[in-house]
């Protein structure tokens, strides 16, 4: 079940350095091994910003929120969440 | 090149009946007639919307303005573009 | 899997009356049908506006569109959809 | 007599970890009371952020402010309010 | 109950002028209803809008909907409801 | 004369707690010696927000100017204002 | 007692031509006059679009209401109302 | 002096055709004479909108709305205008 | 050339006070100083807001941000600039 | 390739000063740097902000990115990100 997400990063200026580095550290590493697990099959950089557009494909809801929710950055994060479909004009479906 | 593009369709509710089952029908065709070309290689359905999000992938501005404005829905579509590159957390770029 | 959905009615003022009367009829008969169905537990009215607020609970992001797409008044409303879970402060899980 | 809720919830980065750790654990504590009361039969997590979505059962306007006003967390949220009554296509009305 | 609710007037421009002229009777006179009811306590034009802002006073949610409802010029207006209670900096609650 | 305000409170968290519950308590002080100068007729909470909804009853713009600018919580609130007119449907003037 | 307007006009396209040059014709005739009358003593064209910001000197608020409720473009009008007072900057008070 | 205009084009879906057509050419036709007076140096497409980012160099406020009044497609653009200035990284102005 | 001018100021809560009263002085000076050389002839006050309304008659474009930017709260001020030209409805120019 | 770009900046006031002096000092060399290699050929300052209206002509999203995300003020600006192509109303290319 696929999911549209945009995430916009905002770490506040003032955060110590090394606790900046060391959770982006983090957040890297929990983002490659969701993707290992093929849950996060697209992960696109805005260009110009300091945000991403993602899919993610989960089982359900609550395995989305405990994804997100896993995601170090997430307390510095602005995210939003689409449900997506197949789209009747989508060329594997015909 | 990749880019993110979401289209919101509204089509005037007194628009000919037949104008609009044609054109709807040449959206589709051209639609799929795109993706075959390998320019769009992804098309969602936004869930209780008559949206879609879409990646193309395009060789520059222009080639995506000539295909976003050949479709027959062009007129009645709200379209918005945001120019994607690869994420450095993504897994394929390790 | 439970989604929050918010739908405003906007029907256009010289749609012919018939239609409109006829349509509201099959939006009210498909709504309760869904009802039944126990996919759509609750639905209220938003005072002071033509809105429901509802929550639906269905298999997938798939059947939530068929549902919605599949009402008579979908032409004519305004959809926003929200993925829900469960709370961590919600007294039925503690 | 129903109200829809919507809390979303933004504790500065700076605050005092012990001072945010107890404030929600007070903040969990409240919202169990409250459903206890009865008066707060629904609670839902939106995914992807630090939100809920509520449904509050109270007898009167100055009864819902009164809880709102007692959680916790209530300087560092967002809330908003939209009452709400029976909608005529509900199922259980007909 | 006291509810702030605020009603943005728009009439569309190609309705038929005696439609129009009727209905705005008609509004005028359930206002003046409502009002001689004890229910609807204050209410005030918006200099340079055709939009009022007034105050309810209702037993619950359901009244408020009912009569707002029930207005003429429903059909044509955007309202907004906010429910209120005492302050505490009321010099009456002293 | 009659004017709308709206004012919403936003004290930063970091403020010394003892400059704050000074300012709130000269805030009520002010509040009410205002309301007792007949000046500010109406003043209610809306549900959920640290904001009211108030009508003051000044001799001109600057006397509404003056007032607001004098309340202790100035510095911290979003204050709109409205002026307001009769409406022609008031009963009080029929 | 002086008031910053904004007036945007929007005439719907379909309006029958000789209405339309009527009404405007009328507009600017009725412009003058309260122009004449002293009530407004500036009118600016706002580069670019179909739109003035004024300045009006009434006695209150409901004379403001009366004069922008005659203007014969009223109804095709979106115009906003903020009420002015003097600058503590202004050279002319020092 | 430089000016930065945004155009977005929404010409009513139920104009004539003919009317449509002979809008449109006038609107190019108008176009490159203001270009080749040298007043509109730069217009760009916006890629997937019926819209124009332009610059225009102009000698005064009152010409530049003039300018913009003249193009035919007046009444169907939403314009903004941004007046601009040299910056002081321009390469140009080291 | 006349521009109008919002100007909204925002002076951080935990700014200097010594800082604060400094600069808030010089603002006043450099403000008399442009109004007294002609190139500010309009100043308001907004009511119940920490924003002016203002009137620039200026040689340029260049020259109204080489004012605005001289202003000592230009850091904590947001500020809007629309270019201004004659109105055709302008009793001065009949 | 040209893409619109906007850049807002908001330094925060409690920045150490000698670290923005450098910062604003190493992002106007960066700026002329990328000029200087024919990538950046417009900058415009827009009047009354601390921003720019900025075309860049690149080879590709991602050597957009790249430049952007390598400015010393990246972290504390707002960019918006707008693709161009060439207008068929361009003299450049009847």
């Amino acid at each position: 079940m696929l999911f549209h997400v945009r995430m916009d990063v905002a770490i506040p200026h003032d955060l110590d350095p090394d606790v900046r580095a060391e959770t982006v550290a983090r957040e890297k590493a929990r983002a490659l091994e969701v993707q290992r697990a093929g849950k996060w099959p697209h992960i696109w950089r805005v260009v110009g910003q300091y945000s991403n557009i993602s899919i993610f494909d989960v089982e359900s809801n609550a395995e989305l929120h405990e994804i997100l929710g896993s995601l170090p950055l997430f307390p510095y994060m602005t995210i939003t969440v689409a449900p997506l479909t197949t789209h009747p004009s989508d060329l594997a479906v015909q």
